[in-house]
């Protein structure tokens, strides 16, 4: 992986792994409960895509940096709420970053393995929501990405734009920055008016009696 | 994988991706939640078998098309309902023709590798429940499998039926075929009748206090 | 692996076998839901410590001895629990028996394959506590890590002394003993006195107003 692409790798299991330790403030977890859900929260998503394109050891097995990074940032956040406040908007844009910077690190990782467009944007999905999902559900919460408010669709867009830019144009840079652009963008937009896609609507009560296919 | 089981998995990915898509609308998803418990459901089982078996990339990374009939098949059923109700024996059938083909196909790819038959025989039926599984618990029910109603004992019959054809009489299709109507006539039977396994029975209250062992 | 971790490897599936079909007598689940989620809890660590490692297959594909034992004790205790009452503490005892077992397993066979000292207590951790978190996942618990008392930490400590006697001194069997013993030692004490880390504190009222980072 280019270098930038790793910082910002880097910069997202952070982020992620704040949005897990405060998680796991909510529910009074100890220290040790606090590095595990940050960990999952980082490291989840990146690891279901690297365990599904079968490339041999995840990238946290090849390079401790990450478990480092990840404990680390959960211990400093540990211990950094015993004495301050952070509030949720900071969070909410927290999280929009981690999900903008792992769906460019996603589709990247996919597209230099050779697969199919269609599973690039996949990949790049993955890597943005399945550590939420699985911090959600450890913590007892309905995962995010289950509820209304536009979240897969943020990561969907961004991988979808950095496709196009990276193998249309073949300029890296311009994928990476237009692509965390579109997805924070587009998140950033649904957390402040509150956008949402319309809802599942099933017809409870049939018209005609039964079956009508 | 011979031609008829590929067109038999995809079958069940879209059956599958029934159910999942249906189960989303109970709790109200948008469009993407939709998709996303569908692919859930219907590769869940099947990426699970292709990553203990160690054989590479996982089905769906290898073939687009599995993640295209899931996805389409979702959105298919989030706009159908809109107009049409679909009735839950319809439901439970489909369920259970996708139990059957899934745990066919997991059999067979773990004999294809040459694996011990139990192994087979824990590949099938994995392949047919865990995407259920995973589905269940991302909408917050309790899995299927862990209630009383027979499930996996007709998974695990249709694989030891298609072992046995397989390696005995090494007739594919006809493996094939009694496999199927083995788990499906089984768990139909659940359904209809209502069968199931006696429940674990622990005794809270012990004749003599203490421990007996 | 060597023959003597082999067979602690055996007992340690047998003994989280043994938890795991417990729990799912709680929920009164069929035989059945009682094999499945005792080999869950069984597998599931090493399972993730295989996938994670990138090794092939993992080890219960290659053995099947690991599935028959974690059936077999499954189907024992289903049968032995209408008879016999089994006590709380002798539960505890065994659950901390396995944890102490699993922690050496993962962490030997990490450094079996060359990782880095912090990826091997990962992957010690990993063996140790994950079959656990998915047990109690599936049964509609709170995951026993994620409470306050000391699990997760005996585990740690256990990791890292086998980790100092293996590459300093190099002989192995000193490293198992004391490993054992420490991680044992730990957990049981957290039993009997109730111990703990100190829980995460966060400020829900700031003593002035906003973020004073």
């Amino acid at each position: 992986m280019p270098t930038v692409l790793h910082y910002l790798d880097l910069f997202g299991v952070a982020v992620f792994a704040t949005t897990g330790a405060l998680a796991a403030g909510r529910k009074r977890m100890d220290v040790l409960g606090v590095v595990v859900l940050a960990l999952v929260t980082a490291l989840g998503g990146g690891t279901f895509r690297d365990l599904t394109l079968g490339a041999g050891p995840v990238f946290w097995v090849v390079n401790p940096a990450y478990i480092l990074v990840g404990s680390a940032t959960a211990i400093v956040i540990f211990l950094l709420v015993r004495y301050y406040r952070i509030p949720q908007d900071v969070l909410s844009v927290a999280d929009a970053f981690g999900l903008a910077v792992f769906t460019v690190v996603g589709t990247e990782k996919a597209l230099a393995l050779d697969t199919h467009v269609v599973i690039a944007v996949v990949m790049g999905v993955m890597t943005g929501v399945v550590g939420g999902i699985i911090r959600d559900m450890l913590a007892g919460d309905i995962p995010l990405i289950l509820r209304k408010e536009i979240y897969a669709t943020a990561s969907i867009c961004g991988s979808i734009v950095f496709c196009l830019i990276y193998l249309l144009l073949r300029v890296q840079w311009l994928a990476v920055a237009v692509s965390i652009a579109v997805t924070l963008g587009l998140r950033l937009s649904a957390i402040k008016w509150n956008l949402s896609l319309p809802p599942f609507v099933s017809r409870e009560e049939p018209t005609e009696k039964g079956w009508r296919l």
